[in-house]
């Protein structure tokens, strides 16, 4: 296990009493030693969460101290009782950690339209920050602490050197899981020793989240709650990157958001597939994302690959009405490296051998090849099963 | 039954061979007695068939006197062959009504990548015009004939009277089921016996689709070979529509799609509920659609009222993320007329009982508040099902 935490972080992790289940935790606290570098990109969705308003009012900043993040309630659709429910959390994080309230970030993610028990949130802040530590076990517990219908914690770290100083890049993260607590968030939080100005960071983020997290689906959903946060404390010590170092770090800050990222639809409930959709040769990378995320949004298509159905008229189909003009001419399609359509025109192929390779593997890869320009995107997302139906409809609110 | 062809229309519905099963119709045709003004509004769909670039090709116009109408196969992502062999059926339909090919326009729909049987379509194209009536039997024959995995023919006939003039609107349509084959298409043709001018046709049509057929969804899928004609034939007699019988047509022609458009997820295999979506209180129409679309496409809402599941949280959230500005703090949302959510708070509600007015009626009704303008849209389609899943995964290409 190479999973730790930066240097100058602790965490933990603590059941509070939001879930049910004495043996899951529902409370996570995130503290850096000294004041950090925090910046964040969240929902799009025009109803946000509480914590989202907070976090988005608090960041960017160079003053960051702590990060708490409860499970089980979204605090989402809470109104002003809301908005003081999240406050409130800062401060009793910088009672219990002796720091200031506007250095403490907020997270929620669960059932939305409920409140916070506060009095539970309260006595798990205060357990939490007496549980602080830099061990891989308080890492771990963090990571489970953020979990809601995740079946695994998500937990990614690197290293690399900028001249003599070792960084380390460390992310955690839950998943866009489908079936409730009524709607699927998206939280993670990557946390580094290096020495990052905050337009840096905050550009840094914005770059890699394009790459990592805008590029996967599970049902479309954008949640009330999503957030990606970056906390850079420069604890590894020397001067703020630049020039190649920040090259390596940009690089490496990529590598684990996109780790973080596929593992969410690859934990999505009731899924039977990742699947891993390629745009190349288009105009711009606008232009493959939007493709690229069409293909991954057809209910066709990802019923087709949960039965092992190579069917390309679904896939080449999608591409066609996603709003961005190609020259229908020059498609081709691979399905597992199988070529199933070559410029506009399908190919005789094995369908039960391109089949039989959709049941091996849980990952399927679809490529498309355009010839518009030089142009790419990678994009994520599951197989449309009927488990996934049964578990979202049998939720009940 | 009131459906009859308006006069001086004739259709013919046979069984040529394209399905295997003997008692399914697969091919139909319909012939105007004069020369017809014919316009069509076709798929956006890049990769699109062989048939509606022919039938691009050939309209607007105001002298066609033949649409034939092939089933089980779509003649899509068939390069050049595919085009000579739309050609060739327009062709066949001249020679076998002694009409120009020019006159005539060709609709297909059915599974992509495969070549029409062109001897089976010959002999059906000479049956067919054999069998030619202005009866009930055979408008009823030829929207059998169009039929892929609808499980019943969909036909709507309405009338009014232009001063002394009985003007009569027919049309009939097929579906966007939902299992192949390969590719759900939506086809209709509307029938009137109204004298219109080519460009009032036009924008009439366009107008009427705005309406009804561009809003409805049943997997967000575009297909290759959607199309809707309007053939207006004059054969009521009386000059073109103007003014208030042109106003009193519009009227009908839209009741007329809207009804087509709402049977087509109606009879959607798999689906076990009809969503109707409301949006009120928007700046613009088309604010109001892309709302009503995006809670229309959204999986976890759709799932949700499989599970007869109230899930305002989903539909609210859906709302947020459509991509239109609004005030979050005023939105309201209706479930089956029971108020759920009221200017941006959840109002408690007696969940048994709404979840009981979903699972007792095949419709259910969804009507979220703004409260930024006038204007309103309004969005059909199904849910989603274990059922909807099993078929689609287990189609084989």
């Amino acid at each position: 296990m190479n999973n730790q935490l930066p240097q100058g972080f602790r965490a933990a992790g603590v059941h509070c009493g939001i879930k049910h289940d004495p043996d899951k935790l529902d409370l996570s606290l995130i503290v850096s030693d000294k004041a950090s570098v925090a910046v964040g990109v969240y929902t799009q969705n025009l109803v946000c969460a509480a914590p989202v308003k907070l976090c988005q009012q608090r960041t960017p900043s160079d003053q960051v101290r702590g990060v708490v993040i409860n499970s089980g309630i979204a605090n989402a659709c809470t109104g002003e009782q809301g908005q003081q429910d999240a406050d409130t959390m800062s401060q009793l994080v910088a009672r219990a950690c002796a720091v200031d309230p506007q250095q403490v970030l907020v997270l929620s993610t669960g059932v939305i339209g409920q409140m916070l028990p506060m009095p539970k949130i309260e006595s798990g802040i205060v357990a939490a920050a007496q549980q602080l530590s830099t061990e891989r076990t308080a890492l771990l517990a963090a990571a489970r602490g953020m979990m809601t219908t995740d079946t695994r914690e998500k937990i990614t770290s690197r290293h690399f050197q900028a001249g003599d100083t070792p960084i380390r890049i460390t992310g955690i993260a839950k998943g866009a899981a489908m079936i409730g607590p009524n709607l699927a968030t998206m939280l993670a939080v990557v946390m580094t020793d290096a020495a990052l100005p905050v337009d840096v960071a905050q550009a840094g983020l914005i770059d890699a989240a394009d790459e990592s997290f805008n590029c996967i689906s599970v049902e479309g959903h954008t949640s009330t709650n999503d957030t990606v946060l970056l906390l850079a404390n420069g604890a590894a010590g020397g001067p703020a990157l630049t020039g190649q170092t920040l090259a390596a770090f940009q690089a490496t800050l990529v590598e684990v958001c996109e780790d973080l990222a596929q593992s969410i639809p690859a934990d999505g409930e009731g899924a039977s597939h990742l699947i891993t959709v390629e745009v190349h040769g288009c105009r711009t990378r606008t232009d493959a994302v939007i493709i690229a995320r069409t293909i991954a949004d057809s209910a066709l298509v990802k019923t087709a690959i949960a039965g092992a159905d190579p069917n390309w008229g679904r896939i080449v189909s999608a591409a066609g009405y996603a709003g961005v003009a190609f020259d229908e001419q020059n498609i081709s399609l691979h399905v597992n490296s199988h070529l199933l359509y070559e410029r506009g025109v399908p190919v005789p192929f094995d369908t039960e051998k391109v089949s039989a390779s959709i049941r091996a593997d849980r990952n399927t890869s679809l490529v498309l090849l355009l010839d518009e320009g030089t142009a790419s995107a990678r994009f994520w997302t599951t197989d449309l099963t009927t488990e996934y139906v049964r578990l979202n409809a049998d939720y009940h609110t």
